[in-house]
């Protein structure tokens, strides 16, 4: 039996995505006037099987997770601050929490592994796969089959939204849009080391300030992660890199991606380390590529290589940095207006404009 | 005495805006983190002259005018759908109209000079300074009594929003965010021409496909806008160079952002032609500029040159060239989130997070 992530992923409706194509050249524009709001509003039509695509129902899930690698010096912040910031997710002080009420977005919180033993409490789903990842400095980060539970993990979250929700005929409250996010002090070096090691980029190429490294620190951090990856040799399969480098929110991000394409979940992917994800998920299971949009590029280096190498073209350029779904919180109003404006725009028939045709 | 559009502008509160850059270093988030978000919150605090600033209540207007240009064949549709799309507008099947809807935003539709002569009526502000501008390839495209009218129309517009609802307590119904759209055929010609009168850059750097124009097509558009600018000679004041090519949808627009600057109203500007008449704006009324937030690069080629000698730069790019205010309609939930971010997200003090330092 295969594992249940190779399980394979059917792909979008292509008649769908032609009959949104072909209205969008019916609307009252020069035809490809809305740009990128154009190929997003028929991605989600062949997504969503239907002319009339909508973002309106979101859900976000946000894993969190700690990272041994931090021993060596490679974070702005103490790790207290991972825990620190699931209490302020779950309070409503966070950037994503903020972004979650504009946009009227369900968000769930995920300890997925912090190095904090004193529980959470039941706003959060608190299921921990272990206090923290080793220090891949020294060894793998975590063990084969912690690598498969975070992925477990990723997918139980999924399974939420869709036990009762999923429904074929789109009259039920089916989830409309999955955006996952993460949050683990260390987390953008575990990122460079797992982009690095699916050979993306070198790791001074990958590696940035995070949440606000100096020069100096970023070199170390480039020097720690050039380190690991010749002490871990070469590795077999994107399993045996997310476990020697990643942490658990990241494969738990990894999981829910593919247990969401899976499910026929559009999914809006955030900025450096969702992406890393992103791209992890793919090479576990191709079919998923077919099921992201792409929120926005991160102002941390690494994040332009891993979309060129995924070829995708990312909605966003703010320049922002911080995780936690934040840049596809943004961008969710996005999502939205391509959808409405696909639905609602008179036709040039309708409203009686020339065509200029 | 001077004309109403020289009278000072007075800038924004600059303590205000230190006090939101002040609270962004506060928020649980690195410093920057945020990127564009934060200094869209510190302008709109500066702007609005509060801590906690918003874009909750949002006007748009647009303003729809014809070109005697397009006799000269620069327009891949025809001149019949400046009206056709007033009326589309106001019918609510445009882009605008449904990315108005999508904001909660109040729509107003001025006709300010198309060629028809039928009437539009009352959904529509029908102000036509005339109907349709000159052939700017013949001669000046409107007089100078035609070109302050067009001013004037805009600050009209500009004050229907103030009159009542301004006041200084913000507990009122003030106006938070105003949008700028227009709609005519032939106006990036136009707009092209009036760039370069201001040597913004060549007529062939500046001009694009418009509406959907060939490459030979965009070719003659440029050896239109070069004889034109040759004909003219040397002007004197932006006014002279708005009278000579801009259109009275042009015009209307530089006025309404002058007007809007005068009452200290923040300025959402859309895209190519709005940013030519933002550029003219400040030409004619320096103060201008710092009431202006710049919603997103168009793929017309001359926006780019536009807003680099502006020194700005918009939030999105999505590849849009439509005009009718529509790119900035999508931003607007940008400017929200940057808003609500600042306002309502925890202080490392408030959630009990470590702030690294």
């Amino acid at each position: 039996m295969t594992d249940w992530f190779h399980h394979v992923i059917k792909a979008p409706d292509r008649d769908f995505a032609a009959a949104a194509a072909q209205r969008q050249l019916q609307l009252t524009k020069p035809p490809g006037a809305l740009g990128m709001l154009e190929k997003i509003a028929i991605q989600m039509s062949a997504m969503q099987a239907r002319i009339d695509p909508a973002a309106d129902d979101v859900e976000i899930a946000i894993f969190a997770g700690d990272h041994g690698i931090v021993a060596e010096g490679v974070s702005a912040f103490p790790q207290a601050v991972t825990a620190e910031m699931v209490k302020n997710f779950v309070a409503g002080g966070a950037a994503i929490s903020v972004l979650a009420r504009q946009m009227g977005a369900g968000l769930t919180v995920v300890n997925a592994g912090t190095v904090s033993r004193s529980g959470f409490g039941d706003a959060v789903m608190d299921l921990p796969v272990d206090y923290g990842t080793a220090n891949f400095a020294l060894g793998a980060a975590m063990t084969d089959s912690q690598c498969q539970a975070a992925l477990n993990l990723g997918k139980q979250v999924v399974d939420q939204y869709a036990v009762d929700q999923y429904v074929v005929d789109q009259s039920g409250k089916r989830v409309q849009l999955l955006i996952g996010g993460e949050m683990g002090i260390g987390n953008t070096t575990a990122a460079s080391a797992v982009a690095a090691a699916f050979n993306i980029a070198s790791p001074a190429a990958l590696s940035g300030a995070g949440s606000g490294l100096s020069e100096k620190g970023v070199a170390h951090k480039v020097a720690v992660i050039e380190r690991a990856l010749k002490k871990a040799g070469k590795l077999q399969s994107p399993q045996q890199i997310l476990a020697q480098f990643a942490g658990f929110e990241m494969v738990a991000l990894c999981g829910f991606y593919i247990a969401a394409a899976q499910k026929g979940l559009p999914i809006l992917v955030d900025g450096f380390i969702a992406c890393v994800c992103a791209y992890a998920a793919c090479a576990l299971n191709s079919g998923a590529r077919d099921w992201m949009l792409f929120a926005h590029t991160s102002a941390e280096p690494g994040h332009k290589l891993v979309t060129a190498a995924m070829q995708v073209e990312p909605l966003l350029d703010l320049g922002m940095r911080l995780g936690e779904g934040s840049g596809a919180g943004v961008a969710v109003s996005i999502v939205r207006s391509a959808c409405l404006l696909q639905n609602e725009m008179a036709t040039f028939e309708q409203a009686g404009v020339s065509d200029g045709r």
